[in-house]
């Protein structure tokens, strides 16, 4: 499977110090490629081109790096969809443009995203409580662009719940199938589905 | 991670001998809870109650459990968007029937649906082949219904290509997120799904 990311990707960038940055990078594509329960810490020290005990002074387990991962790559997703609905514009041009900058984020970040979706299941009982109320809030951004459009008439959303969650699944996925070798670019494809939505939630403009 | 699901999905009751099934039913459930390169054959045999010798009977390796999962998987799935292409009416209802079979197939066999998905990479190179040009294939069932529906003016998709995509995607995400405790129905899904899908192709009914 494809794995390929920039090295850096931005997500990272403010982990510090930077032996925590080069771990968490080093995690991503080691549980990317083999998946998390056969990826061992001293797989992803030795990845980094560090000593198992210089993983353990930045983190204390496995289940950790994959929590700070599924944190701030939630977290980071949270805060472009939250700019976007507290854009100016109307709710169309809201939606529109979460899910530019949401599915920009699932293709240029293809595999944290799927590491973060896969292997949600390994996280201990606190984190994954964590995680799963961050997904919450996220559904609750997207459901929010939508409750307004059809407060104000411009949407006609039969199954707010159902369209909330079918919409951001649409976005998320994209991370499971990207490929940055492939025929469109994250660009491409955040104006291809910000189309899409708008005529799931039958935007009047559409 | 939920990984509920049939004891027997219909997805493998034509495999036979029994043995074989049973395999290929723990070696499911085994890919979903522990992932595929931490799995063991070992750990297939035992929970199909065999011994590691038995197994070898019927699969030479890991791998060939695999590549059966997704075989099966994706013939099963191909089959039913096939039977929905080739049915009577406008192409509109062609594709509402093929997400509503397709949708309830991911939904019923999620935990079959999550084990294909993430772990297509572990598949050697001709097997994996194989599955790929299993899934052009389904991908052109779909698109030749938008492409009929086009044509017949009854669909409006400027892109059909990246539309179909869209359409396959939503659908398979299915297997991701779906929770058999959860609100929807396989059923349910399937219909919410089919109106969604009109929608993006921009259908006359819609």
């Amino acid at each position: 499977m494809d794995a390929q990311e920039p090295k850096t990707p931005t997500a990272w960038r403010d982990i510090t110090p930077d032996a925590a940055r080069r771990l968490v990078i080093a995690a991503v594509e080691a549980f990317a490629e083999r998946g998390y329960h056969a990826t061992t810490t001293r797989d992803i020290a030795s990845r980094a081109g560090m000593s198992p005990a210089a993983l353990y002074i930045h983190y204390k387990t496995k289940e950790e790096l994959l929590y700070q991962i599924s944190r701030v790559g939630h977290l980071l997703s949270l805060g472009l969809l939250t700019e976007a609905r507290d854009g100016a514009g109307p709710p169309a041009a809201r939606l529109e443009a979460a899910v530019r900058a949401f599915v920009r984020w699932h293709a240029e970040h293809h595999t944290t995203g799927r590491v973060v979706q896969y292997e949600l299941g390994a996280l201990g009982p606190e984190h994954y409580a964590e995680i799963v109320d961050l997904r919450r809030t996220t559904e609750g951004v997207i459901r929010s662009i939508v409750t307004d459009g059809v407060a104000a008439g411009d949407f006609d959303v039969p199954d707010v719940s159902g369209t909330t969650l079918a919409v951001l699944s649409l976005c998320i996925d994209v991370a499971r199938w990207f490929n940055p070798d492939g025929r469109r670019t994250p660009d491409e494809v955040g104006e291809l589905y910000a189309g899409l939505v708008s005529r799931m939630v039958g935007a009047r403009t559409a």
